[in-house]
Order: C-alpha cells, then structure tokens, then sequence
C-alpha cells in the first residue's frame, strides 16, 4: 500500500521517463564521489540535500571534500560529512556548532564570503571546477527542469557550472510549492516591489547532467527556536523604537521595506510590530523566519523577497497549510538577487541584523570571537548594511553573564566598517551614527550602548588614548586597544580586578 | 582692451540677462556666508571653486563651517578655508596636507565617507540642511542650468539640495568642454559600454537658486607630479605581470575595463601597458589621470568613464588641446553613478588602488596611520574593490627607509576586509588571495609580499599566534597583533632591537 503511495508520488513528481530510471539509494549515489573531490549543495536553513551526505559519511571513501554551499546546516548535511571525516574545506556561511568546531580546531579549512558574491565566484573560478552538486527540489519536468525546495541560494548557478548532478527529490514539500521561486531573472534586473517577477517558477536543467535522482521523505530542516529571555524584548523595544522614531521623522514611511535576519531579537521586532498594528510593510530579505510567516497571513507584511526559508517544523506547517495564500505574497529567489546590491539600492531598506561586538567608532565584528574564533561567517550582513537606507546592528550589550562587554575599544576582527553602520542597538538604547565623526560617535556608544557596568572602563580607554595620540580622528592607545579581548582569554571576565 | 576682451568672453558664456546682473565680486558673495553654516562645493583635485573660498577666508567673518564636498583639495580651497580659521568639520574624501594636519590635531572634525554614498547621505539629510553650494562651472544657460567644470562629482545633488547657490564661472576652461558630461541619468541605470550616454551634457538648475557668479581666469588645479622613483616602476611590473597572467588563463580579456587611482605606480602601469602594445583597453573610473590622457590619445584606452580629471597644468594642456578628440572618448559622469555598484558590477572591472597597509590574512587599511591619525579618506576604493571582478590594492613593502612595514600582522584599521581584497601586490610580487582560507593567506601574504627583512619577523607572529590560540579560522595573538605599530611609535622602526 505505502509502496504504491510512494510510486504515484514519484511518478507525479518526476515528469520523465527517463529520469524516472535513474531513481537510486543515497548510498548508490554515494558511491559516485571521490576523495578530494569539490562537492556543492543547495540550502539554507532549509533546502538542502541530507541522504546523500549521510551515506557519503556512513560510506566513508571520500575523504578531504571542498563542499561549497550558500548556508547549510543541519546534523544531517554539514554534521553528516565533518563527523564521516569527508571534508577538508568548507566554502559559503558557517553556523552550526560542528562547523564551527571544526573549523577552530584546524580540521575544516573555511573561506567566508559575502553571500551576494558566492555565485559569481563560483562561475570566475574562485574554488576552481565543481565535480559535482547535490541540490534538493520537489519536482522534476521531462526536460530535467525541477522546482527546487525553499531555498533558492546558488542553485541556478550550480546546474550552470556543474556537469553532473545529484537531485534529492522532497515528497514531504508539497506539490503546491510550484510557482513561488522567480529564477533565471535577466542579469542586473531590479524590481519595483519585493514580489515584482522577472524570471521562471523553475531552475533550468538539462536532462543529462542529471546523474541520479535520491527520494526523501522527510522534512528539510532540524532548526529549532532557542528560548525568547527578557533581554531579547527589551533589546527589540529599542529597535522598535527607533524605527518609529525614523517614521515619525519622515526618513522612512510607515509601510518601509526592511530586511532582517532570524535570531530571536529579530523575531520579538517582528512581534512588537504585530502587536503595535504596523502594516503593509515589505520585506526584501535573505532569509524569512516563521514569525515573518506570521506577519504576512495578518497583513503586518504584505509582500517578501527572499531566498531561503528559515523555520522550524512549525514554520513548515504554517507555510504548507497556508500555501496558497503565501505563495501570492513571497517570492523566492537566487542568493545573488536577494543580497545584489543592485538590487538592495533601490528598495531602500531598513536591515537589522545581529552583530558579535562593536567598538566605540562603530565598527562591526560579525563573526571572530577574540579574533581569531570563527563563531558564524559573515554571511549577507555586510550586503545589506552597505546598501540599506538604513542599517541597524542589535546585541545585548553583554555576555556570559556580564564577563563579555560586545561594546569594546577596539573590535578584534572587521566584518563591516564604521562607513557601513547607521545604527547600533543594545537592551539600553540605541547610538545613531549617522553624519557623526569618529570621535562624536564615542560618547554615543558609551553612553546609549554600553552596559553601564562598562562605560567608565571605556570613558577611561578613550580619554587615555586621546592623551595618548592627541584628539586626532580615532584615537588609540595601541598595546590596550585589544587588551579586554586578551583580559577575557586570560581571567574570564572583560572586567578589570581592582 | 583686455576689459572688452572678458565682457566678451562673459557674455558668450552667460545666456540669462538676468544672471548677468548677478555677477558679483568673491568678496561680495563671501558676505552672504555666516557662522555655523554647512556649505557644499563642486570638485575634486580639480573643479572645485577657489576664489569664494580664498575671500571667505579673508573676510574671516564666517566661521565653523560644515564643508561637504566630494574630494576637492587645494590651497585655494580646503587650504584657504582651514587657514581662514572658517572650519569645524569636512565631511567627503580628504586627501591635502593641510587637511590632514588639521584633522589629527583635532581642530577639524572629519567624516571620511564611501564616496558612492556621498550624495545620497546628503538627500538622505545625514548632514542636516545644506545652507550654500559653491560650483564651479563653464557655462550657464539661459534657464539657469550649466555647464560644470572637469569634474562631475556630487553637482547634481548639490543642485537639488540647496537653495542658494553660487557659480564660479571660469573662463580658463575652453567653452568646448560642453558636451563631455552625462548628468541626469536615470536612477539605477547600468550602462553597456562606459561611454554609453543616458544623460544631459549640463546640469539642471533653476534661476532663482542661483544667488551670484564670480568670474574665475585661473585654470582649476595645484596638482603636481611627484617624481616617479624606480621602485614605483618594480611595483608596476608586478602589476602588469599579474594582468598578463590572467589574461593568459582567460580570467579577463586582452580590451579588459579597469579603474584606477592617479599615484605614481598606477603611471607606472599606465606607462608600461602603453609600452607592450595593451589596446582599447576601458575605463570605468573615479578619476582620471593625465597618462589616462595619453592613452587615450594612443589608443591604449577606447574610452573612459569618470567623475572627475585629477590633472595637472599639463594634464590640463593634453585636455584642451586635444579637445575635440577625447571628448568622443571620455565622459564625465556623477560619483553615484562612477563609483555605484549597480554601474561597476555589469563593467567586471579590474580595481587598480593604493593602500597604506596590508594585513597576513588580506584586510586593507586606505586610511590610518598606526590606526590613529588620519592619512587620506578612503574614497572610492571600497566601492570599487567591494563590486570589480579583480581587486587589485598595490603598495612598496615597506616606507620610511625600511623602517615600517606595510605587510604587518593586522591591520590597524580597517576599510576594506578580508573579503573584498583578490590581490595584494608589492615590489617583490603579489599574494592571489582568491579562494584561499584566512591561513592559507599567510603564506603568500608573506613570501609573495613582504620584504624579506620582515619575512622571519611575520612568520614568528603566525606561528606564535598558532600556538597561542590554536590552529583557528585567523590566529591571532592579541598582545602583539598591534605592537608593530607601537614599537615603529616608540622606537622609529617595526624592526625588533636585537
């Protein structure tokens, strides 16, 4: 009975007899890979291959990988080949706890790229030539042609430059789905609106690159929602406020566009808003949470561009049981699209992102613990903050109980420069940068940013470095500009002993 | 005689009976300047009004001003203005001595700016109210609109932003110059080919706006060519070794499309490319050179987009006297528009720029000396790095006799990061950062670019650094990472005393 359920489902799903033939185990597929091979998948959050990476672990014969990818994650991708010992270089956004481990204790060599960037880098030959992809969908035409999952990231660039593909078909996405990607949109294209449509429903695939087609039953994605604590809701009231501030100053209109991440501060932003009766505002955005999911059945949003979904089991239920209706107000598209500047400019968002730590003059660390840690990459933070309207950097003020101030003297790695941050926001306001000089920024940060536990330590590192080098355009006092990163690595607190 | 000769000269160039009679002396407008007020001006190392300037700092009556400009220097300009006691802030690209000395003494606040983004901060109303524009120009028609001088710049903007404007007219520029401008382009408009015209020849502006003209004989420059020593020329063959090789794999094509700054080593690479027979070359660029000049001429360059001529007198002799010739092959357009993302990405340009220093994993700092005090802004370089195809930041390997090392173990600031930097290039060959993890950087970082006085020096960091912390996404060992920088401010030299 299952049996026959499962060949109608193929059978509706795989439109080519042909195709239909080449139907293996992830195992049989597994067997195709060599070591010291460049592997490239589809994914996010969501949307990536899992059966053929867990057989490639299970299997164990190809060793020392390059896996290339947008933003997978997930124990049963990036987890499955770190753990089988398959990889040696990972290229595309970190941020799960295996990768990064890996990474940190030397096993895993990784280039983190802006996301806007990794397509193009692909096709230039950056990572040199792909031997093969993995890329998940959810339907196949005859002429090879397939919907992908939820996530749009690389995809069409992968089927570009790769000669043989493994597709790892979804029959738990529904065939509903069909119709919410706009791909293969003519290069440099902008829109008007975040759901204008420029392209195809469908990623183009000659039939012969197809090398085997893997069935997967099960849901694409093992997100889960950390904990909302009271410190995530009071950071995001000051987000909230200073975006009704902008509003009330005529910056941005009430309906704005805005792109954002999907951490929790950023998932209690989309709550306020819901609650405050914000409506008709638009997205434009690399990744949708399910509180955005939310936001657009109520009407809070009316309209989304992105190009993964990021959500939960539970997202997954609210997309598919309100798919018909989600289909007519998102959009998903290529990773190049939804982080091109090109196409960024024109919608003048409002990005929010989260960021690591910030220091006095406005600099951004978004992905080095101490420096030198990898902790997440860089991801799409620095395309949205260097073209957005207006960019706003979250962080509660401390960590680790307080032991970590994220408002330093110095950052201690740059993933986005004083040049590119408008706003930052920690639980005890927010430091509006814009037209301030380095030094005018100093007492905003310490004063509406840091913890007040910190700021006479960093009034203090400022007023030295001023005797130190004179008023001139950001001062430093060089062997301390470091020294609290260093004081946290040698006593575990940022905090000096008296 | 010589009075007939300019009532002639004026009135060829002044169209409006009306704006004839609001010719005025600079002394005249300088009145209508007071303290506190935020003035804009045209220019860049040319272009920008001198005579307004030169009797506001006279007059001594107007004092802490905001100067918004997009990149004009000068003695007649920021010069006299500094001097005349009549700044307490410049926002735009600096890049004067005068300017500098200020800034780092503190009597100038400054806020150095991705120049892309100039005009729209300015729109966006970053800088508050613009009070009075100061544009140079060549001509003025009937309705008010004009003719600008050699550089585009932010004209537009200031143009719509302000309500009081004054022109210096300056008859030095043939009248032939109209017609080399493209202004008014529509938004978020790419351009096939860099002289691909979408614009107006002159600039927009309503009569009323226009509250005086000062007549101005003075041809529009102090540049100087510094001597070209033989380490600018080693540094250019390295250059054009490196475009030679990725001509060679096919990367780019013989006619590649190139930006560039105006220093020495980019005349160098100029030269030589002139020299081996390059051809029809392109230029998509922020300013232009006097050997661009030449170029064009010879047909080493077809054609060059630009915001503005940063030439000398000679420069401006090439200009005049080939007039006709180079207008068919340069246009002047708009900095949002020559430095935009949305313009250089379809250009798939190769980035030629200059940098104070380099760090072992590939950050750029354009801008601070020992992180502290300000060199130049950074200008374009971060527009065009962040979007061209190939990013290329040269540099000499060490200054000061040796005594500082431009390669060091991290970067005292940051304006471009790790991630936007492909090549770095010096005297002793250059480190293809393309596709390479942060460590492995290093080891071309250090081979490839360092002097080999600080070869040992660097490789002691990073193996310390490596030891310290592990081998990690980018060791790093916090207490020396800046001591380079202290020990060259306390001793004279990064070289450690033995």
């Amino acid at each position: 009975m299952r049996i026959h359920t499962l060949i109608d489902a193929v059978q509706e799903r795989i439109l080519s007899q042909r195709l239909l033939n080449r139907i293996m185990t992830p195992e049989e597929a597994a067997k195709g890979f060599k070591t010291g091979m460049t592997v490239c998948t589809s994914g996010f959050g969501t949307g990536y291959p899992r059966l053929i990476p867990q057989a490639l672990a299970k299997l164990g014969e190809a060793k020392e990988m390059t896996l290339i990818n947008a933003a997978a994650r997930g124990v049963k991708h990036i987890g499955a080949l770190i753990e089988g010992g398959c990889l040696k270089k990972l290229i595309g956004f970190q941020w799960s706890e295996i990768g990064r481990n890996a990474i940190n204790a030397g096993k895993l060599e990784f280039i983190d790229c802006h996301l806007s960037q990794i397509s193009s880098k692909i096709q230039r030959g950056h990572f040199g030539e792909i031997d093969v992809a993995i890329i998940e969908c959810c339907k196949i035409y005859e002429d090879g042609s397939f919907v992908p999952g939820v996530s749009g990231g690389i995809v069409e660039t992968l089927v570009d430059c790769s000669d043989k593909i493994f597709l790892e078909l979804n029959l738990a996405i529904p065939k509903s789905l069909e119709g919410i990607h706009d791909l293969h949109v003519p290069l440099g294209k902008s829109f008007s609106s975040p759901t204008e449509r420029a392209g195809l429903t469908y990623c183009k695939c000659p039939l012969d690159k197809i090398a085997g087609i893997v069935i997967n039953e099960e849901i694409d994605t093992d997100l889960v929602f950390p904990e909302v604590k009271p410190l995530h809701k009071e950071i995001a009231n000051q987000v909230v406020r200073l975006l009704k501030n902008e509003i009330a100053k005529g910056a941005i209109p009430e309906d704005f566009t805005f792109q954002c991440g999907t951490g929790l501060v950023i998932n209690c932003v989309l709550i306020e808003m819901m609650k405050m009766g914000f409506k008709n505002l638009k997205m434009y955005t690399e990744v949708l949470g399910e509180q955005a999911l939310l936001g657009l059945l109520d009407g809070t949003i009316s309209e989304a561009s992105t190009t993964a979904m990021d959500i939960t089991p539970s997202g997954f239920s609210t997309l598919y049981d309100n798919i018909e209706k989600l289909k007519e107000r998102v959009i998903i598209r290529s990773l190049d699209l939804s982080n091109g500047s090109a196409q960024i400019l024109p919608m003048e968002l409002v990005s929010l992102n989260g960021v690591l730590e910030a220091d006095i003059y406005g600099n951004v660390n978004s992905s080095h613990a101490y420096g030198s840690h990898m902790v997440n990459g860089l991801g799409g933070s620095n395309d949205f903050c260097r073209n957005a309207k207006i960019s706003i950097f979250s962080t509660a003020s401390t960590s680790k109980g307080g032991a970590i101030s994220r408002i330093v003297p110095m950052v201690s790695h740059v993933d986005s420069t004083e040049h590119d941050t408008d706003f930052i926001v920690t639980e005890w306001g927010f430091a509006d940068l814009r037209g301030k000089s380095p030094k005018e920024r100093v007492s905003l940060m310490i004063e509406n940013c840091a913890h007040p536990d910190y700021r006479e330590m960093l009034w203090d590192y400022y007023n030295g470095a001023v005797e130190k080098c004179g008023p001139c355009q950001t001062p430093h006092n060089l062997p301390l500009a470091l020294s609290w990163h260093q004081r946290f690595l040698d006593t575990g607190s940022m905090k000096q002993t008296t």
